[in-house]
């Protein structure tokens, strides 16, 4: 119910604050016998950590995982599989200015409506740093479904008005430049853009795209557990998502029936392909044997050293700038959490679909 | 799991299959004391009812509901509450000849895949008459959230390329045109282009929005259960339904943080409130207290009775034509199944909330 | 949360109460492929039906299941199996006098207490009927079990001072005499006390006995979720159990570490076998391949029709005498629903072992 | 599903093995505003650690606990508290000669069973060590529990043959002997007990009895969650627990109605009371208002140095003599592990509670 719980049979628990203790993770539903050491974790751990380019918040976090529990021999046993980072650059003095004060466009009304009081320091619980708990347990995932023979890939597609073109789509490029773009031109007219934004003290979204490779056909539940309803809900709950879409997304509505459906063939090999897949891999709730390919709108970081108005505990308008160390976009660093969302919830209904049949 | 419950403290099940007995839900965690009777209910499902335009189905169903427990003089008692609706009109001959073979953009496919072998007889489960059953539940969500001071809207946005126009609307006039547009010169447009498309043996997708008003703030939980992400499975769980935003939605991305953030402020009566709302509600998971906004874009009717390439369960080549009795456009029917789903995953966080403090 | 559900995999939903339309129950998660119809079911519910002997209330429930869905061509089809058994035999005058007066043993004053009020016709939700809904459901695991070679079996091990003595243990002798006794004299003793009791307006407890023969060992999960837990929930679910033992149970308390450990051994077959089953066939919570054993101790019917000192709604003292229809020993009728809850909890644990390994 | 998972409200998630880097456990759902800090917590670890008698094992562990995340300033912040204790004294040499064989009473099978392999060091996951984490949760549920009014307290009813006297129970003398029993004299007999059988390399069961007092009437689910179900499962998931029973628990199964129906009364400040308790302070699944009181048979501590007859993962019959450091009776520190179980369940269903009326 708290809602730091996610998956069913492969079911995480995160837990810590930006400025508390560490951040941490617990996988209750790993299946035993799947090689496993910190060294499979640390490089998606370093995939989002902080401080790697301009574009990113100056703070300096080592984010080394330590597996503390559920591995014996090199391999997952079944048992919980507990890990930890521990925070190490923390300057709580930071953040003494926005104690009594409302950030627009963060959690703090609702930490503060809900609970009564709130770690105000960084964010607390709803700061980014949360992520680096969805990235370990991620990690896992993705190793599982390595297993599985299947493969989550993200990247950046756009930032502010600047996306990728399709002609120029390179996946190794993603991880050469700065804003994990897999677009070298493109890469550089955004970075244009977003030096522009910093110099304004301003801040740019973008739109993050993700595909599944080798997802078998039949993957999620009829009704309500549809794969696609689970992504959304896994992507959603990344901080600054506003939009969603699965293929085609907002696109189908102006679309024909004729022209969305995929008509189906029989490959070389005797399987069921799709000649098309505005569907992104996913009808009726279920894999398709498709490629899944889901997109996810993030907005622009809220913290701007700008003065902006808003108000604080007193019931007091006042104004407003936040300083401190934030990336003017978060967008290139939330590519590691979509892919790890991602394999989260497919690794999660992989399993689950063990029980369909007898 | 198996993906037919939905919610943790108002949590329901649902069944039934298009061509079987009938269709059913049962609310296990609905408080006590609510006065509710099938005249709160039988409204929404006459709303999705087929056989009302001709935009939609030609079937005829009564979609009559009864209450079979739960209820004692005239008051839920906290105890299960299950509701039936019979089938009464089904042509079982309708589908014999689709028995082998798999629909484009159908959950066909999926099921086989998964199952076996599947109840072919009109979707079996993954029939669009599933949502009766989420209609029902909804209902009576709804009826408790207006105890509560919430209300839930919905109403189509678009259709194919025709929106409604900001300037005109008038929810009245959602429920006086057969497409629930807000907007009665868009209905006209968008009628004479489904006049277009059934002609051609086409069909239409579209945009439903929907809003909540009175949803106090701190409604949702801060990681995984997010607010945004909870409604987000709840709508992307309707068939069809293949985008989802909050507020602003994709348009974010492409916003500088200074537009995108809402500033607070201290409203006459001392309470706060946002002179914007880019965030359509939702900030850091939790509500606002401002509007909740939310849209769902919808795939044309994937059943079109023009020729199709498809295969067939013995992995030959084929072609369908898809008769039967298929709505042009379901978006229409859609706005109360999205009204009933939002508010059950209101309903269910507001429960939750009331754990949330000491 | 509300209670009406049990388990996670083979996950039921029951509704209904004693004098409402029927009890029904749906089961969200069973496999597809498995052969199903209402033949199955009866059986079990004949055998928890009223009425059957001097010992059993003498309401008339005809019981009849319905399958509302979930099964296509004889076969479950993966997706959720509703069933219904609408009650016929309701005299709701035979409870106003018990409207305003807390029943001691019952759960009247706890219904007050919890929801502000409650359905008094007949115990409502707390009926013993309840249990109809569970044995529906039982029905379907025992017939899930029994495809994997799984065989569970109850009976009557004693009533008030008269056990079974196991020289004349004869599990066909069950089903031949009222008390569902596997001991034919023990069923005569048993028998006169019962009818000692009846004219002194007063009722008995007993304690039924349940083996399940077949389960493979490993099943059950390590620290919460152990077999032994889970069935004790299940058990201990039953209305008026207030014991539950595993293997030796409470005698363990007084053993030796010597005399309790069950040794291993090489069976002839090579598979590993104990030499004793002290442990009752669970090991730290995991089957360990012999017979599992339970017991259950059942208090005596509450419901008795000498006077009693009680309480009403308005707080004043009072007197009550019930007379209605009751069994003087619920025994008998129950060991059909302790095999249920056994099959139950076995059968989703079972399930959720296919995700334990890679 | 993989069942270190325990509560839906106040849920916990423990992982860590007794030789692995330690034990920890995380609770999703604890309420904002609750004071707490180690020194809550470490007592309740100090009265489970091991070293502190002649009757529990040799081996040193400090049991730190350290609070990871969730608390603030002093008081919880509604978010996961996550807590850690760090393994000290591992000696894992002990261990090796067990790795290839099955010790009888143990888990080891079942996990092979399982998992194909096992964590082999003292026991991993199934080891007495995993009680930590229930330990350190519970103190946190028993401190919240407290700021309800309600205290929950378990003492050892007996070992071996040796029960206490009613009459000289004095709940003080538990925290003065080293067996935690609340009778001198009983302690004593026990004590000498013991000694005879550490000579004869064998163990002692016994059993554990547990009172909860302030619980409020209604707390607890009708039907499937009940309080006693919660509490049997709470228990019966403790390693080694064998029974359980609520208030009079298998004695009721030879009274009569009208000796175990408690009369309800009205008290002198005009709220209802019972004029006895052979309930248990449980009836139809709910609390009743009078004190909660619960048993549990603990089996002999399995690890004995005598030999044993058992196999090894090769197939072959063999002899086994364990060793290592053991308590040749766990019941006493059992105690406050039962305490804690109890706690968690109680705290769940009365903030599940919350959600039972409008």
């Amino acid at each position: 119910m708290a809602g730091s719980t996610f998956g069913t049979v492969f079911r995480v628990m995160t837990w810590g604050e930006s400025h508390g203790k560490g951040i941490g993770v617990t996988i209750d539903g790993c299946p035993a016998g799947l090689p496993l050491s910190e060294e499979d974790i640390q490089p998606y751990l370093n995939r989002r950590k902080p401080g790697q380019s301009r574009y990113t918040t100056a703070r300096q976090e080592s984010d080394l995982v330590e597996i503390l529990s559920g591995v014996f021999e090199g391999k997952t046993t079944g048992t919980p599989i507990a890990m930890m980072v521990r925070n190490t650059d923390q300057r709580s003095r930071d953040y003494g200015n926005i104690m009594n004060v409302y950030r627009p466009g963060h959690a703090d009304f609702g930490f503060d409506s809900k609970y009564g009081f709130r770690d105000y320091r960084g964010g607390g619980r709803s700061s980014g740093r949360e992520t680096t708990a969805r990235v370990a347990a991620g990690a896992v995932a993705c190793k599982l479904l390595e297993h599985f023979g299947i493969k989550v890939t993200a990247y950046v597609k756009s930032i502010g008005e600047f996306g990728i073109d399709p002609e120029r789509f390179d996946i190794a490029e993603r991880d050469r430049n700065p804003l994990n773009m897999p677009d070298a031109v493109c890469a550089v007219e955004a970075g244009e853009y977003l030096a522009r934004l910093i110099e304004q003290q301003d801040s740019a979204g973008g739109v993050v795209e993700c595909v599944a490779d080798g997802v078998p056909a039949g993957i999620g539940e009829p009704v309500f557990d549809k794969l696609d309803a689970c992504l959304a809900k896994a992507i959603m709950s990344i901080g600054a998502v506003k939009g969603f879409e699965i293929g085609d997304g907002f696109a189908v509505a102006k679309m024909r029936g004729s022209e969305n459906n995929d008509p189906f063939r029989i490959a070389e090999d005797g399987s069921v392909e799709k000649t098309s897949n505005h569907s992104g891999g996913i009808l009726g709730g279920m894999s398709d044997g498709s490629q899944i390919v889901l997109r996810a709108a993030f907005k622009p970081t809220p913290s701007i050293s700008r003065q902006q108005n808003t108000v604080n505990r007193s019931g007091e308008n006042t104004e407003i700038e936040i300083h401190g160390r934030h990336d003017p976009v978060i967008v290139p660093r939330a590519v590691v959490v979509v892919e790890c969302m991602t394999a989260l919830t497919i690794a999660d209904l992989l399993l689950q679909n063990r029980c369909a049949k007898l």
